[in-house]
């Protein structure tokens, strides 16, 4: 089997180190791996197959002699630098949003547009972590009966927004136990036992671009563009594992016995559905999982052809790293 | 300036200690106040007017000489005492769910329907906590643009589930924090960093009673018996204040500026909508206040004539003994 000459940008933080995890995991083809990061990490280590590699600094030389280039340090970073590992000659799966919309750049989750890929020219674009977990459920049910439009909440663990809000939700719940003032620093408010109601910038409709990537990245990825998303997008003081709280309309009416038949079925998914017995999806019981689980599923009581359900997925996993680690292993 | 004899039932309880705030605080006049609870609690002390009251255990003498009881002690609690109190000439107000949707009993919101307060014969519900918050928003708009549905997902405190819950949660949280095993009494898994998608009993539609308060304690309130509401209801590690995301669809078109002017002007409500400041309602700021704050005002992009907002409530104030403090006003 061939093996790949592999770089991670990024290797330092939350997605950086799943995605050596998961490539460790799923026995991926490596001849070599560069994990790369930008000076304020470089010199640090990482640990992959049993052996510490240390952090190079990311330079133009960064990508020499590399098939495969894992993005995944934010959009400045890839707006800068995911041009130059395609000049030299690397496939890039990037985890940032800046290129996801691009027309000539397929956007993938592996089990519902996996054909896409090959259509790639060099790069590939990896979903919204929110998108993603929401889709895993979405999409089977829309093969079946037609996806129209979604009302949802979010739920979003701080991991998320990397390695320093693992770290800030800890020290302000600390803080807080012991009634000491909370610091924030990479979120506006304390996020510990608190709601941000905010997840990136504000857009001219009133949504924030999280909120809106649901309609527009759910569209590309499903080939539906005339879906539609309502979505309130909320960080909630969670470590892993982001949630959702769905009310879908399709155009054909689903029973609950097909819905969670359809469910059941779907790659990715697990169905954990036993609310009167307690089983349901949770943060807890999905981090660090593969798959995402769908669970409470029921008619909604509000709209014609409608169902109601609650997913969650570890979103450092099927949001960002086990995706980005999928897609290439369909190239 | 009349004077009443009190009688609070639950009066160790995370409500009965807030009614014995908000009276004070609002100087209610009482001419005598006689803290009650189960036969556990009964012997503690709470302070009332700045003296150490005993606490009595409920008996069938607990109402003599009572005009006004406070009830706070769940479900089975009132179903057995409040007829005995209301027989001892007593006028109830009660927080727990069983009598609100008696056709004889008023369910009551001061700011919405105070009026209905007149019909009581000796007994007035307090209704459902997520439901109080969210309809600090709704009914103001309601009363312009015409409710017809909403779509919504919670986000509730501990808090709501009593002051053992409340305590469950810094354990959990402390035991999370140094990597010991989280032990889970008052819920069945553990909600330090965690969310649980169900709250209340499951019913047959798939919903929980909790979800389906919205819309039949909704209708009553709102005296608007066409209303719908699919609501998804979720646990999470907060200690005070629900939240609760809304998609809302009116018979009538409304803009940006006008719901914000309607909500500004809105009794018992503020309007805290700066997204790109980040000023935003968090459980964190309406902890301990007695308004309910709303923001996150924007058109909905997936209903016609739909509005989506964020509203915010401390559920123990708002949701409960505010609100019950409320309405002994009007009497």
């Amino acid at each position: 089997m061939k093996e790949y000459h592999i770089a991670i940008v990024g290797a330092t933080g939350a997605v950086g180190n799943e995605l050596l995890r998961v490539l460790e995991r799923r026995n991926f083809p490596v001849a070599s791996l560069r994990p790369i990061s930008s000076a304020r990490s470089a010199g640090k280590s990482v640990t992959f197959g049993g052996a510490l590699r240390e952090v190079e600094e990311l330079t133009e030389h960064s990508f020499d002699n590399v098939e495969l280039a894992f993005f995944s340090a934010g959009s400045d970073v890839s707006r800068q630098w995911v041009p130059v590992a395609r000049e030299n000659g690397a496939v890039v799966i990037d985890n940032s949003s800046i290129f996801r919309m691009e027309p000539d750049v397929p956007l993938v989750i592996p089990e519902i547009n996996g054909d896409d890929v090959r259509q790639h020219r060099g790069l590939i674009a990896n979903p919204n972590c929110t998108t993603a977990v929401a889709l895993m459920a979405l999409y089977p049910l829309h093969r079946v009966f037609q996806l129209r439009r979604i009302f949802a909440a979010s739920y979003q663990a701080v991991s998320g927004s990397g390695a320093r809000a693992i770290q800030e939700l800890k020290l302000q719940t600390e803080a807080a136990l012991q009634d000491r003032p909370l610091s924030a620093q990479v979120y506006p408010h304390p996020i510990a036992f608190n709601l941000l109601p905010r997840i990136d910038a504000l857009l001219e409709n009133g949504y924030t671009k999280e909120e809106m990537k649901m309609q527009s990245e759910g569209r590309k990825i499903m080939h539906l563009p005339e879906f539609r998303a309502s979505v309130t997008c909320v960080r909630v003081p969670v470590h892993r594992a982001h949630s959702v709280a769905v009310s879908a309309q399709f155009e054909k009416a689903a029973s609950v016995e097909q819905a969670r038949e359809v469910l059941a079925k779907a790659p990715g998914l697990e169905l954990v559905d036993e609310p009167q017995i307690n089983r349901y999806p949770m943060p807890l019981s999905v981090a660090e999982k593969d798959n995402c689980q769908v669970g409470r599923v029921r008619i909604d009581c509000a709209l014609e052809n409608g169902l109601s359900f609650w997913v969650c997925g570890d979103q450092l996993l099927k949001g960002a790293a086990l995706n980005a680690v999928q897609i290439a292993e369909l190239l």
